[in-house]
């Protein structure tokens, strides 16, 4: 089984960072970490992550154990080594979008969590993205770094379910309609 | 009691019309014409609508009947009389956004309907919107006219209730929380 899904929070004008990249707003209801949103089941149905170097980057940034239980493949046509520290956790993979996949693929893993604003928009150009997660705090940001960027052509989707945790978010899980 | 309140549809990416300024894409999901997406319930619960020119002139250019019920008021400090057809149907209302409401309060209205892009940020930008009902139709556009714009400070709003309709489209409510 192959598929791309996202699992993802945004600011209800949609950014998932503020205009200095900035991510404080997502805790503006800390009570959510308190709640299954779906983060754990979701995860448990991937088989590996594809992020780009960005993402890659400020997830090594925050002081906290590495947080992912399955492969992490990170995407980037820059970076030549990954530091010494998460050597046995990630594997750079470059290449055009298809290349990637392809390689990703033939190790055996086919479900991914694709994660990272320039990565989810670099799929969703090339119509590659199948499930979307969308988690949106209630807070307009005014500016920042958007889910979503240009297109080629529309995409539709279905929306299969919208969930309101805490009184106060609500997460909503759209599929993408083909065909 | 005064109020302003949004009811508006977008696409999942934040559009309220495409590039072009065109709507097709609110038809993408026609079946959501066949339910009571709480637009009626809403209308009843408001005393009067505002809206810019824009939004004026779009819902003019509609072959249909004059649409509302209610009195409306239409922001403008450019236009300077309304079409004979739709005297006696809507106002002109010019002025800074506070003395706009002191005009259309001192009326007897005071629950508002605030439509149209370019008004709602207005309204945003100085913090004047207490509730919206967004209904997001699953369409990534890629691009268009945005429903929210740049702000002077963050808000912050609770979402007190989210519904799916006909199984594909979500709609959040949103109450701003201030203090």
């Amino acid at each position: 089984m192959k598929s791309n899904k996202v699992f993802i929070a945004t600011s209800l004008d949609g950014y998932i960072a503020d205009s200095k990249g900035g991510i404080d707003w997502l805790e503006t209801f800390p009570e959510i970490n308190q709640v299954d949103t779906g983060y754990y089941s979701f995860m448990a149905e991937i088989d590996a992550l594809l992020m780009g170097r960005g993402t890659f980057e400020k997830v090594c940034s925050f002081d906290i154990d590495w947080p992912y239980e399955k492969p992490v493949f990170v995407l980037s046509n820059s970076l030549i080594g990954i530091p010494e520290k998460f050597q046995g956790k990630v594997e750079l993979v470059s290449g055009s979008l298809s290349e990637v996949l392809a390689q990703i693929h033939q190790k055996g893993f086919g479900r991914l969590y694709i994660d990272g604003g320039k990565t989810i928009q670099s799929f969703l150009k090339e119509d590659l993205i199948d499930e979307m997660v969308i988690t949106v705090i209630p807070v307009l940001l005014g500016g920042g770094i958007p889910l979503f960027g240009p297109l080629s052509k529309p995409l539709v989707f279905d929306c299969k379910k919208t969930t309101l945790f805490v009184n106060r978010i609500a997460q909503s899980h759209f599929i993408r309609k083909r065909g």
